[in-house]
């Protein structure tokens, strides 16, 4: 008997909103790559703050393992429930509360999803700048991880957007810390903390998001190279003219061309090795003036052309290949991500790294990124590998990665987090005096461990 | 006998940087209102990490309280070493370590001084954005408190340029946290709780900045009103309008006076009853493009007149007048300065309700601050009151303002931290999870209290 589903259909009493264990769709156990599967006692959908508190009460005398979720669209495990116990959904906690246009605040839910989300505010004239790749996501799973994305090089990251947040701490009590106000020194700051804690610490219930005003216009810009190091290269000299780009991404033309088999599109210049695609945005004027000093840069830097994607058309086929780079590696083969972080003048050697390991080992990785951060994103291909040799190899491989990535002064996740599938190469790379922090800091605020305690290197 | 200072004589070797008790100027136990003393068995001169940490485990191994500082220039009580004990003096920790171009990035001590970085990375056509009014404060103490300043508008304060830190735990230990990288969602963010953590967690001993190109111009602009009701609805027109400035600060005629008495200058217009004082940076072109944006919303907001400061002369002479209030009221009289920050939408109404409190209690309050970012500050003269009396009715007053900046969403500081001084009115106004969370976590990092533990909403 499945007392802990009992329990919580008499707490919730509602007998469509609780599901037990053998009824719960295999798509809650797991992460978006759908390899790693855990187990649960009862899936809740929940709806409210108090009933969050509830079930968190209720866990909490028991030690029972909460596992919450958005929409599960994490690549490092971060929702898989492998302590099982209970999974709070948030789908259905996914309204927008306020829009304050006095404070250039939105109030919202945890479960609303990102590209819902950044629709509305741009149909009122505000703009939410986090852009993750995965705009399915919940505005609450882009906090768990801190989110990234492209815009990240001008407008930063889901931390520079979240003023607010109120709570459930594992003992079901319910709090808020931080406000709609723009400085905050007053204590501590654990909000701070509560940012990219993949849901280690609290459970989040609701969040005040900073809104900026929409920009006027954007302009986005195709660079080709001769090669890859000058390509990330050009860079540097872009942000140091004081361009001020809203993205800048690599790809390298063995990649495009992935890209375009898979869409059927064409990128312009295939005698390039490596592409730079900008967006710039704000009034006209600051776009062609920014995209003027970008144009200077691409003649001084020997860049084979300069190529303005004014036709809405052309760039939106531009950015669906780069867009669809991982599906069009997944079309193929199954594959790991990877969202390791360098310094940015250390991206092109790092790339290269890549290119000598992948002769090395036989093993084809696809690189592109986020060229403005040095956020490296890498689709490591498992081709025909069977089980234990795609285990055996892929292992190495990372390891070998990961290594490099913290020689030349970089880390394990910029934007993706930990989870289970980063934790071995994250606690090689990180000090034990760190390590030992961090879970003073999780026994702190967790005690009982009952919070994703399966992200285990805060044990 | 003072065993702390012999101790400490012999593990540092040099008598001309380790003072004894008796022997410890005064403005050493004082921050820099200097009201409130402490004492101290030693100070030390520290010229390394690793001399940090041998006090730091001494200090540790026999639970004696350690107070670091950096220039002093605090304002809330954060150095007076109250519970005696060794203060840390960074003064002469004071190296720029490196400036990596290549990754945009600054290596600093902790006792470098805001402005002597500042002009060195301007000098390399590089920017440090975060601009407290306190100049001769240092890197490690904007760091401690989160400092904000004018510019936070358009570059946000010093938590945003904060990319990595070597700090000393209690105990003696060293270790970095954060990196040259941009992005970071490698496991939890103790970096993040440390900064404005007001010196409570650890010692700070390294510091990696995030460097911006030097904006090519900048111009600044005054739009007085009639009121001040509405100039203060102007800031919300002039962020809506996308316009992007730099700072946005308000100022009332009747301060406004106090400035010119007391630098002999005179501001124009001197029929309006406020000003807002607007900078804006970047290349000419935007400059003039978001001045007109702002031109535009003067007219359609009702402003008296539209002032390019565009002769430098006149410029720095009103940014001089703005600049010398807290010492144009200092020279008249002792004051309580004050740093509360509420939902920009609420900031006339505040101000209104400081007038109101002026007219009944008789206490004269003088408000100018951060228009763009709701960060209100205040002085509180103090006038003929003797002791008692000052007290008395100063505690009444800050208890009054508190609480309205609280019912208003607002919270009790921005910029200056809690330190000993705006103790009370933090406890009064944050929840007791929020406290009991944030001691938790002062428990799990400095289990023996020995860091600033006279900043003691944290016990």
């Amino acid at each position: 008997m499945n007392t802990i589903f009992q329990d919580l259909l008499s707490l919730i009493g509602d007998p469509e909103r609780v599901i037990r264990d053998e009824e719960i769709e295999e798509s809650y156990l797991s992460d978006t790559l759908g390899r790693l599967k855990g187990k649960a006692q009862a899936l809740i959908f929940v709806l409210s703050t108090r009933e969050v508190s509830q079930v968190m009460r209720y866990a909490w005398e028991r030690g029972i393992a909460v596992t919450p979720r958005g929409a599960g669209t994490n690549l490092v495990g971060s929702t898989v429930p492998l302590k099982g116990g209970i999974i709070l959904d948030f789908s259905r906690m996914n309204h927008i509360l306020e829009i304050d246009e006095d404070t250039l605040t939105a109030t919202v839910e945890p479960g609303v999803v990102l590209q819902d989300f950044q629709q509305h505010v741009e149909s009122l004239g505000l703009f939410y700048p986090p852009d993750p790749g995965e705009k399915t996501a919940t505005i609450g799973g882009n906090i768990a991880t801190n989110a990234g994305g492209m815009r990240a090089v001008k407008y930063g990251v889901t931390r520079d957007y979240v003023r607010g947040l109120e709570v459930v701490l594992p003992d079901g009590r319910i709090t808020t810390m931080g406000s709609k106000n723009v400085k905050d020194a007053s204590g501590l700051q654990i909000r701070q903390l509560i940012i990219g804690s993949e849901g280690t610490l609290c459970v989040i219930t609701k969040c005040i998001l900073k809104l900026i005003p929409r920009p006027e216009t954007s302009l986005s810009v195709l660079v080709p190279y001769r090669d890859l190091h000058s390509a990330i290269r050009s860079v540097h000299a872009i942000i140091r003219a004081n361009a001020n780009p809203t993205a800048v991404e690599f790809v390298e033309r063995s990649v495009v061309e992935l890209g375009e088999s898979f869409t059927g599109l064409k990128f312009p210049c295939p005698e390039a090795k490596a592409y730079i695609l900008l967006t710039f945005d704000g009034t006209a004027g600051q776009v062609e003036a920014n995209a003027e000093r970008v144009r200077q840069v691409a003649d001084s830097t020997g860049s084979l052309d300069f190529i303005r994607l004014s036709d809405p058309a052309m760039a939106a086929d531009i950015w669906k290949v780069r867009g669809c780079l991982v599906k069009a590696v997944e079309a193929v083969s199954e594959q790991e991500p990877v969202d390791l972080v360098v310094p940015i003048s250390r991206s092109a050697q790092f790339v290269s790294f890549v290119h000598e390991v992948e002769a090395q080992t036989g093993m084809q990785m696809v690189a592109f990124g986020h060229a403005g951060d040095g956020n490296v994103h890498l689709c490591i291909v498992r081709g025909s590998r069977d089980d234990a040799t795609w285990e055996k190899e892929l292992s190495a491989v990372m390891h070998t990665l990961y290594d490099r990535a913290h020689e030349l002064g970089g880390l394990t996740s910029g934007e993706h987090g930990i989870g289970i599938a980063k934790r071995p190469y994250f606690l090689k790379n990180t000090s034990d005096v760190n390590l030992e922090m961090m879970r003073a800091i999780k026994d702190a605020m967790d005690p009982k461990h009952i919070l994703n305690d399966h992200i285990s290197y805060l044990k």
